[in-house]
């Protein structure tokens, strides 16, 4: 039975996804490794209470089979966060995970050209990967890409899109600076080259001013992809899709053959406690308590080692970049931090061509503040 | 951006699929067309006093991120429905058409030869089409498949599988006969061929005695597909796949990729409504309540009808597949049914080559006695 597909799917598996996954269930490990929220602070009794606000409304119509597109009420909150949008250019999907396959297996034919950030999201890799795509890459610093090689590989790989994550990125928590976005989204119009703006994190901010997104400075090219995994919970599954209606119409024709439709419970369930301030309210307490975390973690780096490492300080999200300045690759820094009973994610998993690094990317959201300061000085151990 | 899945979508999505779950919601029209449960037998209380056992455990990682293959409580009951079988061997799906389309796209390549049975589930056949396959159809009778075209198929296509739906089929609710199967699993054993057994109906059995699956002949070329959406409810969102753990692996691998995992709160739900025996409880009464619908369904079709049309009485599931023995294609009955005031789907729809049938699919599950009753004179009226 087996088949190209079958076969890059294994090999992917057998990347660092699993690796991170394991490690950070293990309890005699401090895991700076995963991208986990901070499970003891999901709203579990609004979300008891507004799940028997569902049951006691005795709809029959709750648990049955509905449309592929999700829930109206929930669509119409989200479009709300958008400019000039309607609820016609969501939908909603099974995690932004799902909103990112159906956009590859609905549009990608093999060897389609996309390009990513380098260094990107692994997932997001690992998927374009298994679709056979031919993958170019664009340097990322803190201000956002490299606008001369973008502009070049527009102009010579008619790519199908570029998928950017323009806002507190995975792995960097970096953030495009606004003149560096309006210029991608003009070079994006001239060549015409749909903007796959992946954008899990930008409701937790903890500083600056918020961003301007792709999905406003170019709505007519842009697919944008939510979540409510951080700030509601990620077992809601709960992602979306923004992007023009034609689109959103394909989408969801792929969505209905792929399964059919998402359970509505979840969505009801986020459309009330958007309805009612809720989710606002909670994410300024999530908002509060990541910001500690942030700040602790940035804390006990700057304090343990001084000036042996580099980092940029992130404004939000959930991952720090630490360049490990004394060890060329941060892969053999990872083998004995775990020793020393620590681990975060060497920084050669997230570029394409998985180069040696000295990067690491850190993740603060799932650690109490002393795991933080025990898991920075343990991992200083193992830098020594 | 247009692509070739992008266009095979669009072309599926204009099938009948969507006329029918249209028509379904219409409230004018009385429905024998969807597939749909009737959603005033969910057992809303139990899912709600299980939701609140959930709640106040007060387990933080019932939200968190977990695994791809589903909750382990519910992999193990599924899993003593099978002979032998661990919960390595079952995997959770976001309802049975994902599982469908994570066979296709982890192991079908383009043009590949599968043989599906002539006629079959439509959403199936749309599904196939759009990875592109090349399908090849084995005529069905009320006893099973044609053995002899079976195995020249076997034979001379070289299938990546066989597609079969052998108890209570769609839309025909045919079961095959035990000798049936044995010859199919000795054909697909001496060729080497996956069966891909979709079994959604199975636990709705009225009458007769409980089938051999495909599972159990032929348990290491058989990946089998099962539901809860039939017997507990469609939004649960909770199918499952049982195959040889080889299998159970790549496609866990593709699930992790595609949408990372499903919610767990209704697995679990599920889980303890099968611990304590209510899945047991609530089945029975649901027989009971459908039984009696097959029944009134049939009583009408024969005294209104008499000697015009031929059916085969199904012993289970969903559906009564009709041959309107006057009408050679049953798509101007359909027609002419809905300016009546009532609906079904016509056969054609049904084959993969869409040809002209006389035949039509009545669904008897959602509607009321006094609804089969009206619907059928309303039918007649249409035939004459």
């Amino acid at each position: 039975m087996h088949t190209k597909f079958a076969k890059r799917v294994t090999t992917a598996s057998r990347s660092f996804t699993r690796t991170i996954l394991d490690l950070t269930a293990q309890s005699d490990i401090i895991s700076f490794a995963g991208g986990l929220p901070d499970a003891s602070l999901f709203p579990k009794t609004l979300f008891q209470k507004y799940a028997n606000t569902l049951f006691e409304k005795n709809d029959n119509l709750l648990f049955q089979y509905s449309n592929a597109s999700g829930v109206e009420a929930l669509k119409i909150e989200i479009a709300k966060r958008y400019e000039d949008t309607s609820s016609k250019a969501i939908m909603l999907t099974n995690g932004s995970q799902q909103a990112l396959d159906l956009v590859c297996k609905t549009f990608l034919d093999e060897q389609d050209c996309i390009i990513v950030e380098d260094p990107s999201y692994l997932a997001a890799l690992n998927l374009f990967h298994m679709y056979n795509a031919d993958i170019k890459t664009v340097a990322l610093d803190k201000n956002g890409v490299d606008l001369v090689s973008l502009e070049k590989l527009f102009l010579t790989c008619k790519p199908k899109f570029f998928y950017t994550i323009p806002i507190f990125q995975n792995p960097t928590g970096y953030s495009y600076t606004l003149e560096n976005k309006e210029e991608v989204a003009r070079l994006a119009k001239k060549y015409h080259v749909i903007l796959l703006e992946d954008s899990p994190y930008e409701a937790l901010r903890y500083e600056g001013k918020q961003s301007t997104s792709f999905a406003s400075l170019l709505p007519e090219l842009t697919i944008t992809l939510g979540t409510f995994s951080k700030t509601l919970a990620p077992d809601f599954r709960i992602g979306w899709i923004k992007a023009p209606q034609k689109i959103i119409e394909a989408l969801t024709c792929s969505k209905e053959s792929t399964d059919l439709q998402n359970s509505k419970f979840f969505q009801h369930i986020a459309a009330l406690m958007m309805q009612n301030g809720d989710l606002e309210t909670h994410t300024k307490a999530l908002i509060k308590h990541y910001k500690t975390k942030r700040d602790t973690m940035i804390t006990a780096l700057e304090e343990t080692f001084g000036e042996s490492i580099s980092f940029v300080k992130p404004e939000g999200g959930m991952f720090i970049w630490v360049n490990f300045k004394n060890c060329k690759d941060s892969m053999q820094l990872f083998d004995k931090a775990i020793q020393k009973g620590v681990a975060f994610v060497p920084g050669s998993v997230f570029f394409a061509d998985k180069k040696v690094s000295s990067f690491g990317r850190l993740n603060y959201t799932n650690s109490s503040l002393e795991q933080i300061r025990e898991g920075v000085q343990k991992l200083y151990e193992a830098y020594l």
